[in-house]
C-alpha cells in the first residue's frame, strides 16, 4: 500500500510517501515561509525526485487538526484536491496522534503540546502497547486529543503518576510552568522527534486505513477542535447585543 | 548551535539542518537513484527553501560508516568539501548509532540491522537511559557498532534476555532467521522510524559536539568497519600466490 501524507497543521510543512514498511521520501521544513508557498512545491519536488506516478497512490493521509486554522485549510484543501483528481480516499489523521507517533515504542506516557494561545494547548495522552503476535506496537489513547488549559492536562498527568515525554511547539512556551506544576518524572523530546512529520502521518495513516477509517475527498473536513477567533468574537458580540 | 547533517550510508539519502531543539529542514529519499545524483541536489534544494546562509552553520555531521562503501565515500567527501570550504568542524556519527536514535526514549533494547551481505550485519545494541536532571535521555552502547554474523548478535540478545526492537534494511533480509533464532520478545519498527535519517545524525551530532567529539575536514575519514571486496580479494590472491 502506498500512502501520500501531508502535514501543515503547525509551523512545520511536511510531505511524505510511504509504501508499506518503506519511507520512500519525506520533505519537512520549519521556516518562516507560509504553507501556501511551500507545501505544493515540496510535494512537486519529491514527486519529481522519486519519479512518482500519482495514480499508484492508494490513499492520501492528512493531519486534519487541530492546529493553525489557515495551515489546516491548506493541508485539507490540497488533500481534497488530490483525492478528487486522483479518485483516491483520504485518511484523516488527528494532528496530536501524528505528533505522538514520533515516540513510537516508548513505554513512557507521550504528551504532545501544541500552543493554542490564551494559555491553552492542543494535547492528549498516549501510550504504546506491545502487540506481540504482530511483532509491533499499537498506539493507544489515554486522553484523546483536546483543547484544554495547560493546568488541566498536567493535572491528568499527575493523577496517572507515570513518567511522561513532552514534545511539540508548546514545550518552549510552557516549559517553565510545567516545571512548577508537574510531580512525575518528565523529559522533552529532541529535535529529530519533537515536531510534526508527514512520515508519522503516513505510517499511522496505514494503521487507520487498515481499520477502514477512510473518507471520500468530498466528505473530508478539518477538525478545528474549537471555534476560530472570528467565530468566537461574533458569538460574543451577539451575546452582548 | 546549527548543524548540517548528511547520511548516504545505505540506500537512503538524507540531508537535514537542526538548530538546537528545532529541525529546520529535512529531506530524505529511498529511491533507485544513486547518491551522486541526489545528495548535493537535495542539500541545494533545502538550502534554497530555508534561505540558509552556509556560513551560519557551526558543524557538519555525517553518517561516517559502516555502510555502502560508495555511499560512505560520497557522504564523507561532500562533508569534507563543505568543511574545508566553510572552515567548519566535522562530526563523525557512527551509522548504526544514528539508526538506533530513531527509537529515542524507548525502554527496549534497540538493535539496528544493516544487511552487510555474506550473512553478516552491521549492527549494535543500544539503550536509552534517563538523565533526569537534564530532562532528557542519553543513548548508551550495550554493544558498539560492529560487523558480525546475524547469529552472533542474536546470541547476545538472547543472553541479555530483554525485549528488543529491530530496525534497518536488514530486517527484511533476516526476519525469517530471526523468528527461528530469537527467544526474547521482539518487534520491528515501522516506516517512519526504521531507516537512516539525517535529523537523527544531526541531533546525535549535537550531543557528540558538546562532548568535544569533532574533527577537522582534513582528519575525517569514513569508518568502513571491514575490508572492501577488492581488498579482500587481493589479500586472498596474495595468500594463495
Amino acid at each position: 500500500m502506498k500512502i501520500l501524507a501531508l502535514d501543515s497543521s503547525g509551523l512545520v510543512a511536511s510531505v511524505a510517501v510511504v509504501e508499506n514498511d518503506n519511507l520512500i521520501a519525506e520533505y519537512t521544513m520549519n521556516h518562516k515561509k507560509t504553507h501556501s508557498q511551500t507545501l505544493v512545491p515540496m510535494l512537486d519536488e519529491i514527486r519529481n525526485m522519486i519519479e512518482l506516478d500519482m495514480a499508484t497512490i492508494d490513499a492520501i493521509a492528512v493531519a486534519a487538526g487541530p492546529g493553525s486554522f489557515t495551515g489546516l485549510r491548506i493541508g485539507s484543501a490540497t488533500a481534497k484536491g488530490l483525492g478528487l483528481a486522483l479518485n483516491k480516499p483520504l485518511i484523516s489523521v488527528p494532528t496530536v496522534d501524528g505528533l505522538a507517533y514520533n515516540l513510537y515504542g516508548s513505554d513512557k506516557v507521550i504528551c504532545p503540546l501544541m500552543d493554542a494561545r490564551r494559555n491553552q494547548v492542543y494535547t492528549g495522552l498516549y501510550e504504546f502497547v506491545s502487540i506481540s503476535e504482530k511483532n509491533t506496537f499499537e498506539m493507544k489513547h489515554i486522553v484523546e486529543q483536546c483543547a484544554v488549559d495547560i493546568q488541566e492536562i498536567v493535572d491528568k498527568i499527575n493523577e496517572l503518576g507515570r513518567e511522561v515525554i513532552f514534545l511539540g511547539d508548546g514545550v518552549a512556551v510552557f516549559a517553565e510552568k510545567l516545571a512548577n506544576m508537574i510531580n512525575v518524572p518528565y523529559s522533552f523530546a529532541p529535535a529529530c522527534c519533537n515536531r510534526q512529520r508527514a512520515a508519522c502521518v503516513a505510517t499511522l495513516g496505514q494503521v487507520y486505513y487498515e481499520k477502514g477509517m477512510i473518507q471520500t475527498a468530498v466528505e473530508h473536513a478539518p477538525d478545528y477542535l474549537r471555534l476560530s477567533q472570528a467565530e468566537r468574537e461574533r458569538a460574543e458580540a451577539q451575546k452582548n447585543a
